[in-house]
């Protein structure tokens, strides 16, 4: 398996890049090959601090790095040798199988949909994000490529959402809920009703308005969004999380006996942490695109890093796009509203 | 004190709202007055089942209920004799001195604005909401009024964010973030990056995006966004909260070490639990009418409509409306954008 990885891309990189792809390296042995794109001194200098000399790395050199400040469009136009440019390449030549990337998340998802075009019958991609059950996950799309989106990009997403939730989370029967201020049909805002109209009209299996409790303790299968609304409330929730662990363990040192009881229940503490946590995660599958983009955050640490690269290579062998166009034309063949 | 409860609005209602009535009764000694505004009977029966003869208690007929599916703005207009519009009117003529409801959003907004009318200056009322931080809590507005929000309401809620923190919070120059994507300037949706120029040409201490990571860890004192966004990632976030500590318990029972270790660190987590629980927080400041409105959670317990009432009771003693009226006085002297 082998994973093209943007070691330019984050606000740590090359650093906790270079040093997520020597961990990843070192865990996983169906890692064939893993490409490190971005200017080569660096990346060596990096590979030499983590004291990583494993042959499957081969690295790609590219001159050029989109800035966090840059625009998504033009950074592909103008930028053509930049480190998400070239890995992109790669996956369009065949020579890699997946991309990760931990940088503009807006770059990385024009360079996708320009380079490596969309699926038939989508329109735009969109980032599919785990969120953590007690027993299981849903799936949230879209956590923030198309923060513009109109109506029909939701319906799409709801489309792709549910071949996900099929295919890899394992519901037989995934329902879709749109997120939304309320759960009566009539609150959102002008945007989701206009959505709520679709999605009733789709076919599909509709649950209707979700909003907060219904998601971790109640969940639908499926949530959907426009990428706005669902990159606040991914980074808010992530955020939160690492903040309550954070704050607990404070309280935890101020006195000996909570210290001793924090230590009996460390393993509970781990599970938790981990489930809710974002480094754990790694990285979300951007979907809608033909190819397998993986987009990690820009405040990745290795681990999180190390973790994109496992995401990507489960995408590798989930391999939804099948599926998804597939169920694309199905649904356009079916669906009374087009 | 007088404060007029909105006895029928609630998703539990007036079981948990009669419920939190008699816990405020009991636990503030400030409370003079408390109207419970619906049907006579069944707030009688409630308050019978918890055995409260409190002699502060009004009760004030009311023979409508606005209902979670019915429309905003229409339910004032159909709905003369409804339990919030008749726990408004309590607060427009002077009777009570704030109002708390856990009903309907939407109408409780539409009835405050049409019937107690917006501050000079204000053109859509926000709901602020408190979020913690390790050492203190920053304010967010807007948290659901306003879902289909323009530009410029943004700016407003700017200034009255501004003077919530200043005057309630005692930050003594606070400074406002604007929720968004990613931190850097070109980043966000089109609705945002035309609040971003107005922040910028404001005058006002503008800090630019603000995003996830930067809420709780790392916060700015003022987080203004649209209100559907607003309400998505403040239900989200206590929904996470919620199942963290729900799947940690569950977690520790697991064995009995842990157990014994969970009892050891009891407080621990009960401090960090109760900062980030929505029954602690109670209800939120609407900001921008003429009078003081409390919005609580539909799903609110008796512990968070207790909890709703004293920050009606806290919002009695702070009176930052003057202050809001001076402020937007000065800014709209002073802004150049104006």
């Amino acid at each position: 398996m082998k994973i093209a990885v943007d070691a330019m891309g984050g606000d740590f990189a090359p650093r906790n890049i270079v040093e997520g792809a020597a961990l990843a390296l070192a865990e996983y042995d169906k890692l064939t090959k893993l490409f490190l794109v971005g200017d080569t001194p660096r990346i060596e200098a990096e590979l030499k601090r983590v004291d990583c000399h494993d042959s499957r790395i081969e690295i790609v050199h590219a001159t050029q790095v989109v800035e966090m400040g840059d625009d998504a469009i033009s950074s592909v136009r103008k930028k053509k040798d930049s480190s998400i440019s070239v890995a992109v390449d790669l996956v369009k030549s065949g020579d890699a199988d997946a991309i990760m990337s931990a940088g503009h998340t807006g770059a990385a998802v024009a360079a996708s949909t320009i380079k490596l075009r969309l699926l038939p019958g989508i329109d735009r991609a969109g980032i599919a994000t785990l969120f953590p059950t007690e027993t299981n996950q849903f799936v949230l799309i879209d956590a923030g490529a198309n923060p513009d989106a109109r109506p029909l990009h939701l319906l799409q997403y709801a489309v792709m959402g549910s071949v996900y939730s099929r295919y890899v989370l394992g519901y037989p029967n995934p329902s879709v809920g749109l997120l939304s201020i309320g759960t009566e049909d009539s609150k959102g805002n002008e945007f989701t009703k206009e959505v709520f109209t679709l999605l009733k009209e789709s076919g599909l299996p509709f649950r209707g308005n979700v909003e907060g409790h219904d998601l971790f303790e109640k969940p639908v299968e499926v949530v959907i969004c426009e990428g706005f609304v669902g990159n606040v409330m991914l980074k808010s929730c992530e955020a939160l999380a690492h903040a309550i662990f954070t704050w607990l363990k404070h309280e935890l040192v101020k006195n000996p006996f909570r210290w001793a009881g924090a230590a009996l229940a460390k393993g509970a503490f781990k599970t938790i942490r981990d489930k809710v946590s974002a480094d754990e995660a790694g990285g979300s599958v951007l979907l809608g695109v033909d190819g397998i983009v993986i987009i990690a955050h820009g405040s990745s640490s290795a681990r999180a890093a190390k973790n994109a690269i496992r995401v990507g290579m489960e995408s590798v062998e989930q391999q939804v796009n099948p599926h998804i166009v597939e169920e694309m034309k199905r649904f356009y063949d079916l669906s009374p509203a087009q």
